[in-house]
């Protein structure tokens, strides 16, 4: 107990990264090289987790999945994880990134967590948007959280948080921060509102509320074969507010926040009486839809 | 087939009514005139289903659960149902509102719907906010969803949004709008951004989005006893966006919206490959938490 405030525990440089790759198997290594050096960049003005969008090494729009067979490959032993381990060892920083993900005949819409020890851990995206269901196998990993020497990480890919249960169940397995690897696209419009900010920025703040998490979300910008894509990278504080400004739709840009990342173990200062994880009433959700959750008896 | 758009199949306007109820029994009688009273000038503007905000016959800020008590009336029995059930049948409207209801010994904090046909049901809100615990039992009926000639209603209060199980539930339940009512409080700062919005705003806003349901989000204005509200009201549609403006944070107003509340059961058009409920991960989000979810196996 001191006078001062206590000082962060697990302080941060958080960084998100928004750019413009391209598919197609001759544009891979320019992708990953335009990726690693604007991280470079990060990484250099400090940034010690860096988030990069979904799918950056190969971009976006395969026309069949043959053509997305050959832009994959495997993890942790393909290529690109080894750049990123390369990456993350020289600067000593923990990166994220999407990556096209090969096992044996099926692909995944995969994202990666390295650190300056090497591989952590992956993600395989669980709901696949459009197309992507015509290649990709939907993820079978569940929604797993990566214990690391900066705090709790767990990671989703764009159209995972349109369900709600993603950041919950990440947030109910402790989760500090959400590393949120998009390629968000054309939505029903209207796609911007007055702020310049898009729902799928709202779905980020809301998901940060509720949840009392970090949530930092990379998106791409710019076209891949028709296909447009929205710009709106944002770092959302467990409060929900952007912490910063929301990335434009059409910038390549890098955002950068300083949190003290294991913060969002503290329950928000609501009052005396409420705690957002607490406060859940298992016992009325889940008997419903046949749900068996043990927890959250009426206080 | 028609060259024609398809006439709306249930046509309604909506209206929700922000107004300020004071605590204390003295102004029970007043409260509930007012109430009624923007009722009926939007019952004459066409208003065919009504929202009223949470408690809306007595006021937010008991002292304690004795004072609670004294404002409390039985469900459907007490003087407010009875004559908001009057007032439904000369108007031939659907109407929702919040009231204190005592049920033997305990108190809940409860949202009524009645219709032109008298008493439809009741929700008992779930998730007590702060000093509500210390008077109110949690709610114990569920998150039930009314059948009505104009569609389905779900109910929902304040706290509950902040769980975003909730609309999800009503949501899968069929409901195709959720009147929300509410008594929205100062949360930790920011409150409001530059749109004049607040976080409840955008948890209603995404809660519409991503379960593709109407939501008719009434809140009071002004103090009582100290505590502040935060107006905000808005009806958001399918899509999670406005329609029309969102309430100011101190004006008596009604907002209207002119929908066809079951145009909620189609599928938002996305793409051809993706339905939101559809797309659930049961089998993904439930092992993981005890949950026996069975639905919505990898497609």
């Amino acid at each position: 107990m001191t006078d001062a405030a206590d000082p962060p525990v697990s302080p941060a440089r958080v960084a998100v990264i928004q750019f413009d790759p391209q598919v197609g198997l001759d544009n891979c290594a320019a992708n990953a090289d335009r990726a690693l050096a604007l991280a470079t960049r990060a990484a250099r003005d400090g940034a010690t987790l860096i988030v990069l969008p979904e799918l950056s090494t190969t971009g976006y729009s395969f026309r069949d999945r043959a053509e997305a067979y050959e832009h994959a490959e495997e993890v942790p032993d393909g290529p690109t994880v080894k750049a990123w381990e390369s990456f993350a060892r020289e600067h000593g920083v923990h990166l994220v990134g999407g990556l096209a993900e090969r096992d044996g005949v099926r692909l995944y819409d995969t994202a990666v967590l390295v650190g300056p020890g090497g591989y952590v851990g992956r993600y395989r995206k669980a709901h696949l948007w459009n197309r992507e269901k015509l290649w990709f196998t939907p993820g079978d990993l569940g929604f797993p959280v990566f214990e690391t020497p900066i705090g709790r990480i767990g990671l989703l890919i764009c159209w995972d948080i349109w369900f709600p249960e993603v950041p919950r169940l990440l947030a109910q397995q402790g989760a500090d921060i959400i590393c949120s690897v998009n390629n968000w696209v054309w939505t029903p419009p209207p796609i911007f509102d007055e702020t310049g900010r898009c729902m799928a920025s709202y779905l980020t703040m809301t998901a940060a509320h509720v949840n009392n998490v970090f949530i930092a979300a990379a998106n791409r910008v710019g076209t891949d074969r028709g296909a447009r894509f929205l710009g709106c990278s944002l770092i959302a504080g467990t409060n929900g507010w952007p912490i910063g400004r929301v990335a434009g739709a059409d910038e390549e840009t890098i955002l950068t926040a300083d949190i003290d990342i294991v913060s969002a173990r503290s329950a928000p200062i609501w009052n005396q009486l409420n705690d957002l994880i607490r406060d859940r009433r298992g016992d009325l959700y889940d008997p419903m839809l046949g749900y068996t959750l043990g927890q959250s008896a009426p206080r």
